[in-house]
């Protein structure tokens, strides 16, 4: 085997453990020097793979590349940068390969969702066309849990345990002054397509909770919803409502679309958080208080779950050995073998399935009224969550590390991004 | 000293750490069963007294007690109910003292912020004047950390800790993507009138963010606003934006409140940071996220702060330790002695100074052009987030505890709350 550089690079929204998957990544490879010799990240994603910005991962110290295991955010830069398909845009393609060929990289890590698995695929299809052997895996990463195949996308665990914790303490909150002050508190989470985020905040339910989820697989019915708040807030004298950002209308308008305006009759940004919240108001008068957890979620490194930590290290560890393998156009996958006591091995699946094919959350995952979440669930959600995996402090606040990030000498004429 | 009993009560809105003072409290006075008969909690806070709904914490065993140490919220309550003037409603002045005489109470250990303190005050001047000596003595907390006298309050050093931690990860996130994505990410945090938690978000400063700080003390100035907005993200390529909800314009208007409706022309509550978000969008076209943390910030028992829940047990406890050595209408308060390395004696404070007295951010705490944190500023908050004090887990969540709150049997006619 000849020795090859290898490209790695974070593509789409960001995780608390996207860079433990890097960590995996770079330390793997970096046991394999025979074989493997550098590694060459992506300033900015695939961006710096076009652009020819590429970042010398060895000139990071053993130890600053350990501590990527627990910093959120993408180390490196990630971007939200769709490739085209191949027909309208051969030039991209052909100039990855251009650009990997300068640099001798023969192995592609590519660390994203479904649109990235997609990219990765194509890449792994024009290097063969091209004459130029490129063996391109990929190192699934997404918040919302959506690629097919694997049991849980890294990132996610971690998401949902913030969003559960969160919603546990702030119901609590609730719960205590719900004589005097706010009977209904609603959390604002993500998830655009798919409801496993707000699945999460479901499993308070089993703390005692009186909770309301709103997913966006199913078409909100406000009759029904505000029937539901009002009999929790009766029985217990508050409720918890968390509401994806992604639920909508039957007509799929979304709920965070009002058509609002400001004093001056600009349309007015909002969230589903305030519109669910006044609803609640106007129809039942509760007091209210809500949130938007925004970025927060899905950076909150500092209450990681270990499970998912600890996966997306082993992923980005797994696909260095797949390619030493010699695998190519492939993702490893979390297969799950039970849910208590969790076990799981890691799988691989060809990027041709993967590709472009989004998981939403199973019709039996969700109770029949539409508004909470099932026992079938809670096993599979608990798991995902289990154990936390703190990062170090120092002077009150984690020690996330910031890479030096040097930029390797190009090679090639500019390419201009369209 | 002739046996009597105690009673606990928990005022205004909670916090990560108020339990923890109730632990100190209650722990303290089981010490002390020759001179202290059993602790009454009030359910629902002062409601509680007012209507002879007390609760028997001698029910709840060692261990249930000893969890409170890190079980965020009010355990047996809180409310939003504030005692009228003396003049005003002598009648529920007169009920406290009633409820106390027919439970034998000697000791009245108020857990709250300034109005709170007020009440105190007042209770005990008029169980003097009524001939039943009850002592009253404040426990401080306030997440606003507004209180006079105290270096500080507990229940801030927890938000405060969560607030620059949320920010730092936030801001790792953005800083990542912002090559393609999010220039401009807006936190709104607590603090209708003091910036002591909007501060805190200005200490991620330190670890290399871009950072802006909008202040209620601090008149907002939207075009040196904007223009510092748009330095940072050309200098950095983005920001973060910190912003309390009472940050106002020089007429006393909140941002908040920007006279919103929605399209059936209902007045639409928003909240300060998509104001200030879509006020950035307009004038400088950067695209932006914004989250409003709301109770997930006071509840994150999750992140407090190791020494914001010491000092709230150590004040709990100092508060029965006063009432056992004669003191009346007082308030333990923390010193500071040092900065570097952080040291504090517990000290105390007549009622009558603290009462209705409202501590805002120095000037000298605040950047000359208002838009962030001095590091005199800096110094003093630090040590207020040092140390991690994480709760135990189980399956995946915090195991707070829930207690019994058995009542005590009544022995008064029902009393009408106005």
């Amino acid at each position: 085997m000849a020795r090859k550089n290898a490209f790695y690079a974070q593509s789409g929204g960001v995780t608390a453990v996207i860079n433990a998957s890097a960590c995996g990544v770079i330390e793997t490879a970096r046991k394999h020097r025979d074989v493997i010799g550098k590694v060459y990240a992506g300033r900015n994603g695939i961006i710096g793979a076009l652009t020819e910005d590429l970042i010398d991962t060895g000139k990071d110290s053993v130890s600053a590349i350990a501590a990527l295991r627990s910093t959120p955010s993408g180390a490196f830069g990630s971007c939200r940068f769709k490739l085209k398909s191949l027909e309208a845009n051969r030039r991209e393609y052909e100039r990855l390969i251009e650009v990997f060929k300068a640099h001798n990289i023969g192995y592609f890590f590519y660390n994203g969702g479904g649109d990235s698995a997609d990219t990765c695929f194509k890449v792994s299809q024009l290097s063969q066309a091209m004459g130029y052997a490129v063996q391109a895996i990929h190192v699934p990463k997404t918040v919302d849990n959506d690629l097919p195949i694997t049991d849980c996308c890294p990132g996610f665990g971690s998401v949902a345990k913030y969003v559960a914790v969160s919603a546990l303490e702030a119901s609590f909150d609730v719960r205590s002054m719900e004589r005097t002050s706010t009977k209904v508190f609603v959390l604002e989470v993500m998830g655009r397509h798919a409801g496993w985020i707000a699945a999460a905040g479901g499993l308070v339910e089993d703390h005692g909770i009186p909770v309301v989820v709103l997913f966006p697989e199913i078409e909100f019915d406000q009759a029904k919803f505000i029937a539901r708040v009002d009999k929790l807030v009766r029985t217990h004298g508050y409720c918890t409502v968390v509401v994806s950002e992604g639920a909508h209308y039957p007509d799929g308008r979304f709920l965070a679309e009002q058509g609002t305006r400001d004093a001056f009759g600009h349309a007015q940004l909002g969230g589903a958080a305030p519109v669910v919240a006044n609803m609640v108001k106007e129809a039942l008068g509760y007091k209210f208080h809500w949130a938007v957890a925004d970025y927060l979620q899905r950076a909150a490194r500092h209450i990681a779950s270990a499970t998912d930590a600890k996966q997306a290290y082993e992923l980005g560890q797994r696909a260095v050995e797949l390619a030493l393998a010699g695998h190519n156009a492939v993702m490893p996958t979390i297969e799950r073998v039970s849910d208590t006591p969790y076990r799981y091995r890691i799988g691989v699946a060809p990027l041709a399935k993967v590709a472009n094919v989004e998981k939403f959350m199973p019709r039996d995952f969700i109770t029949k009224d539409g508004l909470g979440i099932t026992d079938k669930c809670k096993r599979y959600l608990l798991p995902l969550i289990q154990g936390e995996d703190y990062p170090k402090y120092k002077g009150g606040l984690p020690q996330y590390v910031t890479l030096k990030n040097v930029a390797v000498a190009k090679k090639l004429a500019p390419f201009e991004l369209k």
